[in-house]
């Protein structure tokens, strides 16, 4: 596979995205149409049943100026149990109400004879691009993301990607893995992004190191201060308790900054993290797992900061120029020249 | 007002309930028919804009097996910009989604000239006495709820409260507040909880100090642990900001424990807290507040100790015996006699 | 073992103190003379190399008004490498010294050719009964300490308990246990505080459900609000990560406020707990181990709220009354007729 | 003053350095002999005396594998009360007691008439360049490091810097500020870093934005992964909350980050800072502050992220290449040439 802007020394998986991680599967419901541009995308940890078999997982808020939700549950019991939906910011309520629907379908047990579920709905404002108080994503777009979710990843302008801007051009959906050998045998880091950050006037960017203003301010009409947000998911099948999860997770602002961000005020830059490894079914009192020593982290960090700044170049990449509901916005692709 | 069951040495504010806090507004919209006992119940921390004119808050998850949303922004940014609303677990969505409506109504500008908003929406599991699967909840009950907000505060099997189990007797809405003096002027300090948590025969329960069991455990058909959730909110009109409101709410795990919790693992005990003092509307750079010195935070510590203890208890006084969904409960006031 | 002041339903281990749990000991190193009424106690998660042997562990904070060390580590690690020491507040840096310095000696390789360590001493103020300006303990007396670690654990004024007072009767070192059956085996949690919190008048003293007030206070001299602190270390020998182990911390402010403390802004609250199983040494990349799921937490967290209020009450009991540098203090023993 | 490696667009204070902001002073004690090379700095938040007239302060722990103290009650109560001592690892509990000792002697109150107090005493492992088991820095190094405090700041191989190594090259103290507008009054932020971190073979190394691996790797004797640990400690005379600092603090990694580090699983990134604004007294029950509104925290989170990018540079470029306990480093300056 062709890498456009590699970062980093190591290698990516087949697809050098998020699915190289072995059963996690990506799918979007996108709604282009009128003052909307919009939708869902829906990251599924495995293709089983997640309510009855969990992952571990941990979350890591960054900047918290957002309103995803199923944080605070992740956080105690170190599962997740419903696949991570990504929406605009005021879709969340209509989405996570979809998603206990469809979690209720596959196990009418909800609410009755077992637990209640967690739905896990992450957002950033798409507001610029979409009239995002017509609040257009509901249960039918949590269904078609779910079912639609394949391996590799579509990336760019889908799903929840399709209204995003970053550093003030087109942004949305991004992806990049990493392999690395443990104990003799491979491993998979993956990353998805939606980004959704920057100064609108693309005045912070960095690529690989490189400022871009200079190429890209010149072109843009008005400026604001960094805000929007962004949305990570990292997934790996190497066994990890929850804890490990949170280090890895406080690792992604540095891959964020070297695309030239310092976290701005307006920006919810929130982070979740899930191991496929050592499923959670909880009906026995003990159960046996195998997870890394906390020694042999570094090549998981080295992933995250690598993998997260390539995700967000591909979220770019991805993402050709759009006209939207507020506003217009160029692409990355128009410098690629400026770029080698 | 008599206090049938009075906890502590403070004295109470004039109705003993939350809205003695100068300001403070409580409505709910209630759900009772067929296999239905539910609703919704919503705080009003002022009775004007919220969303321009926030307050000062925080919030501490002490057990986050639970679905509450909003509580990443308040913690990051310190303030509340919405009514907080209280719900059954699987409702949350399509309250939230009933919220945003309700406040962009109020505040067009949301999502296009200004911010979007951050809902906040707690929720307990009234699975037991309400077919929960239904989610019955959304925004016609957050429109009443939020409309019928007055003072005092309605109490018991109202609003959220309707489904409620509490040490396996019916709990729901209860409220309590607490007085005192600060450098020549009267403070309040109220506490409003949605009680739905403890042993399902009673086991644990404890009235001011007396252990229940050998009265309540007789009469239960059969037992279950430590489940369900309850959610705190504290209001005072002292000015604090969000750290020391935050201490305040770390201390309310001792009022639910002299009640005989020890905060089981299914249950989502989730507290916020806000101050009236000090609106926060952001026109300027800088703002002047006027905040409590630390060394003088005990007495608002022994205040909501004593107030989330009493509040626990009013509301399972307030709340009569009922035979719902799936099973019948008796009611505190049934063993009145023996607490005396 | 008599137990003058029982506590809950469940069983105690043989001791009913933190050695139940299999090869923890406990150690005391007691300065008493002059104005001097001060020491150090150890605790030893196990006999062997902690170094090299490490436990898995957490820490939590209830109020962080305290001078404790190496919590910071352990929250990051989730190990213990080192006895944890207890002593006052101004003796912190010179019983760390010695402590990393018994390290070095047990392992010549820290700092060279290993790692450093991470000392533990958490402290609680004695000012009252010690004049503790003078900083007497070191590195003599944390060799003594660890040296003299056996079980059963001692109790009362002995080691860092010399100097405590607790609701303004004399407090010290107390402990408690639990056993409970998993999966048919029996295992035991262990609970040892160092007690030095509550109203200086005993005003808030509550005994078994029973407020001291009326007792005690008319034979104290003078009042002072809830200050001091205390210090609870947990242990047990059930699997856990350091997650659950920091859940089942986050109950024990539930069994300290049963005793009548709302956690004054004075007291340094901090817990520490650890689990003997699952022994970390990091050798190899990956290790397996056997751990609780979440769902069967419960009985841990009955546990710990019982031994909490049950250690303090034993802190008290086995403290006689004591004349100190600046205070008298009165033991708990002189109303035990009052406690049937 | 001449920038040798300027970061950013902001303009620096007149020195580029912490003591910029007014009031900041910045102190070293040196040790250099023998096998030792290593020592004690001090940043004074004022020169006053701090026990009395504490400044408001938060921290934040990015990576928690280190052995700080001193973090605990700043989080609790929102201020620090001593200077902040940096020094060697092992080294901490002797520089506590000297700092503890120090306190007492400017305030005889501490721990009798007053409060205990609460030192501050960050530290990074020196152990390649100095024989840190021998434990050389005390109480006497302690007031010599507060006793020289000055302005501008002494940077490179000082202090606590004697002994540091940064991506393989002479590491050590490095400091640097922005000045901005705010309300039509200049404002400063400052930072000071202790740089210990990196691969030490210098791989990951990056100096605005350029990879300088090819430059590096080919003298460097031998290879380790990124560990060691940075302290950043970043002062502001703007008026902030506890909570507004922790926000600026949790853009420091991104900071690092840029100059090539992914914060490794053996380093300890430790941050305090703090605002010379609203001294705390608590004298009285409420005190009046001016504080700056959220919505205009992005040029701080702009002023840290330069700051700390350059602060680590002047460290570099401020340690020429030396010979210590077991091993030689070389010094960034020989690749000044290649930098331009």
């Amino acid at each position: 596979m062709k890498r456009l802007l590699s970062v980093g020394s190591l290698p990516t998986g087949p697809y050098n995205d998020i699915t190289d991680v072995p059963g996690v599967l990506v799918g979007h419901s996108t709604l282009i149409h009128d003052d909307i541009r919009t939708g869902v995308s829906a990251i599924l940890p495995h293709s089983g049943n997640l309510f009855t078999h969990k992952v571990v997982a941990s979350s890591y808020v960054a900047n918290g100026f957002g309103k995803s939700i199923g944080l605070m549950q992740i956080n105690e019991c170190s599962t997740i149990e419903t696949p991570i939906l990504l929406t605009n910011t005021l879709s969340v309520g209509l989405v996570a109400d979809g998603l206990v629907r469809t979690m209720v379908e596959a196990n009418p047990g909800i609410g009755r004879t077992q637990a209640t579920v967690n739905p896990i709905v992450c957002e950033c404002n798409d507001g610029r691009l979409n009239d995002i108080q017509r609040m257009v994503c509901g249960e039918k777009e949590v269904r078609e993301a779910i079912l639609s979710a394949t391996s590799p990843a579509l990336q760019g302008s889908v799903g929840a990607g399709a209204g995003m801007i970053c550093h003030g051009l087109k942004g949305g959906i991004g992806s990049s893995s990493r392999e690395f050998l443990m104990d003799g045998k491979t491993y998979t880091l993956g990353v998805l992004v939606n980004s959704n950050f920057g100064h609108s006037k693309g005045k912070d960017l960095i690529i690989k190191g490189k400022t871009m203003e200079s190429f890209i301010s010149p072109i843009m009409s008005k400026g604001e201060e960094d805000k929007g947000s962004i949305i990570v998911v990292v997934a790996t099948n190497v066994g990890l308790d929850a804890k490990s999860i949170e280090r890895i997770l406080k690792r992604v602002p540095i891959g964020i900054g070297r695309t030239g961000s310092y976290m701005g005020h307006g920006s919810g830059d929130v982070f979740l993290g899930f191991s496929t490894a050592n499923i959670v079914t909880e009906d026995t009192p003990f159960r046996t797992i195998t997870i890394l020593n906390e020694n042999y982290m570094n090549i998981l960090f080295q992933s995250v900061v690598e993998a997260v700044e390539e995700a967000i170049y591909q979220s770019m990449i991805h993402s050709p120029a759009v006209k939207g509901y507020r506003t217009s916005v160029h692409s990355l692709t128009e410098w690629m020249n400026d770029l080698s």
